[in-house]
């Protein structure tokens, strides 16, 4: 077999997988978005049989053999091709560390896991979690130790290699070392600077779902999200799910604040737009996907954070908001000015939940949790002294200790799926967001004061050319270095937090 | 292997394809009642693969040796084990008989079909479609002879057996000709008898669609459907989907007839109800498996044709409806009496649209587009030919010709999707229905006057036993004589018209 025949039928292969994952994320939409509770037993099962047969296509020797084939000799291939089965072989290499019945293993006490949590969480009990964490975190720790060993790497690392190519810890520990060093005191320079200004005036108003999400609606358009391609529903945490060419974001809603319902629209219009501007070409295809979690991050933060938590923003949105809550709001008076708005958008405040975290704090969240969760994998931290780390994480970051767990190490939803590994990219991901929009701004004059006419298409475009287009062509690092000409930097972050909030 | 080793296996197997059809039932569901429309072609893509990968399971040459095993020597197993068996190696031969491409083709010019048809529906644009129906159809008779060849049947009853095992053209062709028979003289009565009476009070009023999902709620929750396992949602073309844990039923509103919609959900509701009462020790098994179409419309058309199209019913629900339009219609009127109501539930009419056709009416509609379909799979009738006979049909039996083809033969989906075979079923059926509610309401006096207090236990208990706790253990036929104490008779379906309609 020729070198371009053997990749014409990977291409074939992965065809199949694509369509297999696909399926796989509308199934899991539905159950986050549609199932009704009754239905997680067999959903549950389906998806673990999806996973198996996923498992099974990419394990399979002849696969090996195909792969080995092509990489011996690539003459043939261009270099979207040769990414490609770069690519390829990186799914294949992590599949292959571990077994399938530790595959259907896994999504059967995640889902399991994930049912016990849902229940769990508002009640704050830790001990009900912890039961059927505990077999999940087993699974997860071999898991972890297997593809550690299939691919060279520690076995956290093997982990993150899953989310975000390339990573590792001792990068993540430099990066976020370098953080630590800045954030605590721009944190206190911040605080005390807003104390000696007046609070911002309260957005007082019902504020009816239907007209949220209209407003949702009309921004998502704005911002270039197509109907025709995609929808937006409710869930308890808001996410974007789907394939490309139907892309399904949520959010949900409080009718006393339309702001944090708001900005998960954009933040997830973000990942959307993403997923949309994949190239078309590659669909199907592994280095037509999108990069990794921190570059997929960076997209939500750069919309959410980056684009749209800015004056300019709020100056084309304030007479949208206006508009959308006439007659249940007193959305005339001042409280309801673009600078209000902003002030509001910017407020920084010490609190218990990531998902309501401003910028400046969020990444604290991020670093308890990567910290747990390289202890959890290394084997130095077992599930019932989750709740005792976590309170003193908060305690030495933050300064305040969550009353209960749901405002706690129960508060989110990654640990229950097994998903261990996710998290450093939040923060990686606004590293990413605010140097991407930095070069973005810098090479179109124009790109900012666009955005307070309310037209998104000079930074969509250069989002497109420099990020969304690409797909997995080049490793994120790469991605970065190129798209702004220098690698990930953690220090334009701060220019921004600088800016932003001392400026 | 011993015979119960094998079987056991073989249990294991038909799990793994239970999952992959689970997930494709939600797949479908999406597709009808939630997807973009630009997500048609990864879907289709993913639907295709599905039905690939289960028909790799299914051919799997160890699956037959493990059959033939259990088939040599059953004597371990008990007498639900040895049907599982035979509905395994029903499903084994259907699936044999036809090559994974084939599996492949159908499944995409299906998808492709069924997308040119919504949107040459409207249009009554008959070219449109048949540009891609007749690839289709090539696709659909090569299947009907291979499977024909594969299960010693001819063609179309190949096609027959994949919906409703047991029956053929001959048992059909009998039935339909005792209709035949007595059906023009009942309908030539009706009408007459309908025009010497007045005709029923107009229902005016404005039928809000919350109104009138939140009455469907109310009905559905009454005949015992379970929210914790299901949902009521909205689509093109009333449906049940989903599966027996978790079952989506659909209907689709007019603002100015509440009754369409109430009618589809009591009639969809049947469904659901014979889903959910499967036997739960048998999910994922064939034999736990619905009998076969003309069983699962039987159920349909009992809740909705026997049981709900009654006065019975009508003086239970009438209070509920006044209650739910109140404000919208003149609801104290006399309109909404239960009499009134009832005149409008039996209110005979021979019209162009099937789904909207009267019980007497609906049977020629059937047999319309029984007989193109022999000839269609015969290849005695070719597509350009179909508007033709079509209208030629409506004419001979009903004495009135559709205007338009979105009237006439393009009004349904199942040619679309390649789904031939099915419609016998419809009237398979009714025929069904009414005598399983004959043998339910002799069995029990009160079973009957029950429904008009609102109490459907009796009816549903009496169904639980005779029917939905069966699943597949009985052939339909076997199922009909033991519920009722003989074979199928279409003189029962005549005699429940004649008492209501001219009685």
């Amino acid at each position: 077999m020729t070198p371009l025949a053997a990749y014409h039928e990977l291409e074939r292969r992965f065809r199949r997988i694509a369509n297999l994952d696909g399926a796989s994320a509308v199934l899991q939409w539905d159950w986050a978005t549609m199932m009704p509770e009754g239905g997680a037993g067999a959903r549950s099962d389906q998806l673990a049989e999806l996973s198996l047969i996923r498992h099974e296509l990419i394990t399979d020797a002849k696969l090996d053999e195909l792969i080995a084939r092509v990489e011996s000799d690539g003459r043939a291939l261009d270099d979207w091709q040769r990414a490609n089965v770069r690519e390829m072989r990186h799914r294949q290499r992590h599949a292959n560390g571990v077994s399938p019945a530790l595959v259907e293993a896994l999504s059967k006490a995640g889902a399991k896991c994930e049912m016990v949590w849902r229940a769990a969480r508002p009640k704050g009990d830790f001990k009900a979690f912890a039961e059927v964490f505990k077999p999940l975190l087993v699974l997860v720790r071999e898991k972890a130790a297997a593809k550690g060993a299939a691919l060279g790497l520690a076995p956290y690392d093997a982990l993150i290699d899953a989310f975000d190519p390339g990573y590792t810890m001792v990068e993540i520990d430099r990066i976020f070392g370098v953080l630590e060093n800045f954030l605590p005191g721009i944190l206190d320079r911040v605080l005390a600077r807003q104390d000696q200004r007046p609070a911002p005036l309260t957005l007082k108003g019902r504020f009816p779902i239907e007209a949220q999400r209209a407003l949702g609606v009309k921004l998502m358009e704005r911002l270039g999200f197509e109907f025709a391609h995609g929808r937006l529903d409710v869930s308890l945490h808001p996410f974007c799910g789907g394939v490309p060419d139907d892309v399904r974001i949520t959010t949900r809603y409080d009718e006393s604040d339309f702001a944090g319902a708001l900005m998960a629209v954009l933040h997830e219009t973000g990942h959307a737009l993403y997923e949309r501007g994949l190239p078309e070409a590659w669909r199907t295809q592994p280095v037509g996907d999108a990069r990794g979690m921190s570059v997929h991050e960076s997209q939500s933060l750069l919309v959410e954070m980056q684009a749209c938590r800015s004056l300019e923003f709020l100056s084309f949105a304030a007479p949208l908001i206006r508009e959308a809550f006439q007659g249940h709001a007193p959305v005339e008076g001042e409280a309801f000015e673009p600078a209000n708005l902003y002030a509001h958008a910017i407020r920084v405040r010490p609190g218990f939940i990531r998902v309501d975290a401003d910028e400046v704090t969020y990444p604290f969240h991020v670093m308890i949790r990567y910290k747990l969760e390289k202890q959890l994998i290394a084997g130095t931290l077992e599930v019932d002294d989750i709740p005792e780390a976590w309170n003193q994480g908060m305690k030495h970051h933050l300064g305040i200790v969550p009353p209960n767990h749901a405002l706690g190490c129960l508060q989110d939803i990654h640990w229950t799926d097994g998903g261990l590994g996710y998290f450093p990219s939040y923060t990686l991901g606004a590293l990413t967001a605010a140097q991407l929009f930095d070069a973005a701004r810098r090479s179109d004059a124009d790109l900012v004061p666009a955005i307070a006419r309310g037209d998104f298409k000079p930074l969509i475009s250069w989002l497109r050319t420099h990020v969304h287009g690409l797909g997995s062509l080049y490793d994120s690092r790469e991605l970065v270095s190129r798209a702004t000409g220098r690698p990930l930097d953690p220090l334009v972050f701060k220019a921004h937090l600088e800016r932003r909030y001392l400026g």
